[in-house]
């Protein structure tokens, strides 16, 4: 059975992305810290097209299942790029170059239109105009029996989990403070109902599985 | 070696007090769900007297060394009583009646002087106006070769944190939501420096012990 899913990382004091996000920093001031514990594994590795390469262990375990099920992704314009506004042209293509690390079609919620862009490696950038619901219902039929992942930032993903869309996300805390920035568990409704599903304890980081009821 | 520590409770977004803090709510609201995992161990029943009752386990071990080891308590001021400015009279000796639990000196930081106070079963009240330094080298002194403990609020533990004071803290992670209310983990520099010491797994919590470097 398909799910819908996410697997972000977040600092001790709750941030996904630290403060003053910009072309320069697009995860903000020291947020790349947060990705770290990633950077080194196997699956990673792979994800980008260097297979045999980086190290397995817990936390390779714990993001190979994510990545392998991959069939769709839905993200927030801000993760997508540091342009507000309309779209001036068709220049911008997202921070990851010509070759982007989904191989999938990704579902990009913006309040302005924009014709879909055809990456190489299986990438395409679809503009999705009519809400997280939407974008959610279109990536799951293009997942087919893969899973969607909604890529973030914290308010796209709080959006999908108030709308009921989210089965599941893991949480991975990396024991940094960032001091600012977005947080993924804010703006959410004390009647939110959420169960810690797993605990994975990796080198450098714990990985939690909560999952929404 | 005796240490100053802290065990609090948090919530998924990590509130360490529900919304609206009151004479009538003092954790806040919904506050209170957050102690719900101590309230049946033998430790909490033994910490009220009751000994013999209650349940032990993986979350009683985590509860029990730190109430057994308690020299003395620094609080704020709220965490005390729901009294602002200066002290009207003598009446408030605190939330917890006339034998309070927690057997030891206990050093309230206040901006307002006001003479000790003493309750039965050891629980004694002195009030502090010199700031937190001042208070746990007080309570240092009280405790001899037993720990100290910092009881909150928020506020409180952040100037703890931020002085260097606090050598441990144990964050019980409670999955639920609380939607507003006072965070441990918030205005603290990003240059503070942070261990993951210990991951316990209890039934109903996820208890975190962090280190400070």
């Amino acid at each position: 059975m398909p799910k819908t899913k996410a697997q972000i990382s977040v600092s001790l004091d709750g941030y996904m992305a630290g403060p003053n996000q910009s072309e320069k920093d697009p995860l903000g001031e020291g947020g790349e810290a947060l990705h770290e514990w990633a950077f080194n594994l196997a699956s990673f590795h792979e994800m980008h097209g260097r297979h045999g390469e980086g190290e397995r262990g817990v936390s390779d375990d714990v993001l190979r299942p994510t990545l392998d099920r991959l069939g769709a992704v839905v993200m927030g314009r801000n993760m997508f790029g540091p342009i507000r506004g309309p779209w001036p042209d068709d220049e911008w293509k997202g921070w990851w170059g010509q070759d982007p690390p989904f191989h999938c079609p990704v579902y990009v919620l913006t309040h302005h239109p924009r014709d879909p862009v055809e990456m190489d490696g299986g990438t395409s950038f679809h503009f999705v105009t009519e809400g997280i619901e939407t974008a959610v219902a279109a990536a799951k039929e293009a997942a087919g029996d893969q899973d969607v992942a909604i890529g973030g930032g914290a308010f796209t993903l709080q959006q999908a989990i108030v709308a009921g869309l989210l089965d599941e996300i893991v949480v991975t805390q990396v024991p940094i403070l960032l001091g600012g920035g977005e947080r993924l568990f804010d703006r959410l409704p004390a009647s939110t109902k959420v169960e810690l599903a797993a605990v994975v304890e990796g080198p450098d980081a714990l990985h939690l599985t909560y999952r929404f009821g």
